[in-house]
């Protein structure tokens, strides 16, 4: 794997990051000045560029391979969100050194992932740097089938995918430096690979009325979906799908507290209105990761709080919030 | 401007980046998971995506309004280098704090950019982190109208914008605090506000058999091109483009040098055809900014160099080279 010499940029790109595609509509990808692609003219273009940083969205000395996979997938999760099927995407990868070893394990993640949905990557950038990624892709939609945030209506059911929380334990997991088992294993897995609920968002793409995914806390994004549809929720705190993991490292406060405000889930979080909820829960058996519905949308009320929290059908007061990279700068 | 508590991630984004944009085609910009597009069905997409990064592409303490030119320009010359139309951008923003006067700056060089060319900022991410902007565009081109850098052949006329070089001299009349009256001026705002040559890539799309932005150095990039081409090409220095500002502060080498190996023009770098050569001629009057024919493009020959330099018709020996960031890394 290990060349004596450190590859230059050119080199990078030709080694670890040019690979021919299966997909015909790249007519042209890496190595010219831009990437030359087709959409299909029934198709509306869907496009997300997240970033991730060492030490802000992965701790320093995280294995390679898993800062391909997350770049990739973070992305990867907010094309699922809007119900589209993932296409294309653009690295840029600002990076202190260039290491073969670190490159190869960083590409493999990234392709491995892409290989998986079909995604071929047709550009980007290499540059001396920080480590910083940014990764944009694009998809496709079915016109007027985009799955926004704005579309929740009172009355909506809510419901999220997977287990909230378990990324943030896993994150806990690493950083605490933990001796878990099998419990921390699967809660460092969670965190280490997150995996995009791109399948799920197809199915959402004609039954919900509104979706993101949850990256900062299911609490504070729950609260961004309310926000862009004009309506309030209420979190039934009883209904929380419950981890099989986090109880066996995690005292129950920090259980609810993972739940509520940890990032890095990239699940689903989605509302279907009511008269479609027979017609989604006749599906759900066959979802995968399972969905669980946690509570409901209701009308705005200027007195009240965004988000309730219900435990026993009571309103309680819960102490969290999503993140913000510059609160309290 | 500056407000007294800094603001957060979201209000980052609310206030100095979320604009409405007159474009039709934005069916969603900012503030869902993506941005949702529509492309015109008879055009094919480009898609370029360059990241700049303080101390590396541009010197610390560069005003923050050259640096959100700087982000965009260096994009929109991608996509002028494709002869595409250009149409929307995201923007990943690392940045070690949230500064209000930093932010003002900075999104009016980009917005200012962006509007000039009617391009609508739909989507990308800010976080916390060392300064790193990545910026993505997307354009269009129609059908088979791509310029490329692969088409060159031999008997080609190689030609190039304005003057390869003021770029890179502006940044050392920086870098060594030069007090360099008008030209040092002239010079300056080469490198600070690098102009996208998206005209002329439009004019060239019908016109030129292959095409690329001069970005690592003329002499490298003309390199790539032919490397691209399956060709080789002889540089004329004596037809260079005369800098009317280098030779007031730089002396003779230093130029050549400045012209044959610095980065950062944002200039393009073309070849036309023999016989297209009197249709493009005729046309060189109006174009902005001017080109200038400054060689041939040649068979490859194994025993030959790729770019063969030639003075007063004979070949002589330039030691330079393009720039990549992981050189002797």
């Amino acid at each position: 794997m290990t060349s004596a010499v450190p590859p230059g940029e050119f080199e990078i790109i030709s080694r670890y990051f040019a690979r021919r595609s299966a997909r015909s509509d790249v007519l042209l990808g890496i190595g010219d000045d831009a990437a030359l692609l087709q959409v299909p003219a029934d198709r509306r273009l869907v496009a997300a560029m997240d970033t991730i940083v060492e030490g802000v969205h992965f701790p320093a000395g995280t294995a390679a391979r898993f800062i391909g996979h997350r770049a990739l997938a973070v992305n990867l999760s907010d094309l699922a969100a809007m119900g589209a099927e993932p296409a294309w995407a653009l690295l840029s990868l600002s990076l202190p050194e260039s290491n073969p070893d670190w490159l190869q394990e960083f590409s493999s993640g990234f392709h491995d992932l892409a290989q998986r949905y079909n995604v071929a990557l047709v550009g980007g950038d290499t540059v001396k740097g920080p480590l910083v990624i940014t990764v944009q892709v694009l998809g496709f939609i079915e016109a007027d089938h985009a799955l926004t945030r704005g579309g929740a209506r009172p009355g909506d059911f809510i419901y999220v995918s997977g287990i909230p929380g378990e990324s943030a334990a896993g994150l806990a997991v690493i950083q605490r430096q933990l001796q878990g088992g099998t419990a921390g294993d699967v809660l460092q897995h969670r965190f280490n690979s997150p995996e995009p609920r791109v399948a799920l968002g197809r199915t959402l793409r004609t039954l919900a009325s509104a979706a993101m995914d949850v990256s900062d806390g299911l609490l504070g994004d729950l609260g961004k979906l309310c926000d862009a549809s004009g309506c309030a929720a209420q979190l039934e705190m009883d209904r929380l799908p419950v981890s099989p993991s986090m109880p066996a490292l995690f005292d129950a406060a920090a259980v609810e507290r993972f739940a509520l405000s940890g990032g890095d889930d990239y699940e689903l979080l989605f509302t279907i209105a009511a008269e479609r909820v027979p017609e989604f829960e006749a599906l759900c058996g066959n979802l995968e990761p399972a969905c669980t519905r946690i509570g409901r949308i209701t009308q705005r009320d200027p007195g009240q709080s965004v988000v309730q929290c219900l435990r026993g059908g009571r309103a309680v007061t819960v102490a969290t919030s999503g993140y913000d990279h510059f609160a309290g700068a």
